[in-house]
């Protein structure tokens, strides 16, 4: 079995409200140094596959159909073997 | 300036309804192979310090106070030098 550690971020240029907002709110709270914030999402997908190349072919189509929307996001992933 | 990149997860043994979710939508579409998904945060906050020490306990503080709840969650993050 493999676990993908997937991380979806927002395409640089794309507006990201959540985070605009969070950043408002860290400022609010004295964090004052804080210049930008943009939010994104993890994931961790444990698959039941034998080798490391149809695990890598699996969360790359999930990615691309239902985990991330490659218009407006850019993901990347790390597979660990796990026992 | 320092970037840095903060990963929420979960901690072990609290209940991830949304990864419950997008394992069944994943299964529904065809991906059988999936055991298990587990949902986190990630986050990327760019703050203007001049020393790497300062940028850290600023990070190590938003986490503990505002960025996860260190009840049910865990962070990590990794600082990146940006100019």
């Amino acid at each position: 079995m493999y676990k993908a550690k997937i991380y979806v971020t927002l395409k640089e240029g794309v507006l990201d409200p959540q985070g605009q907002a969070v950043r408002a709110g860290l400022i609010s709270q004295g964090f004052a140094a804080v210049e930008e914030v943009r939010i994104g999402k993890f994931m961790e997908v444990v698959v039941a596959t034998h080798s490391a190349t149809e695990a890598q072919h699996l969360v790359r189509e999930m990615c691309e159909r239902l985990l991330a929307n490659p218009v407006i996001e850019d993901y990347t992933f790390v597979l660990v073997e796990v026992v």
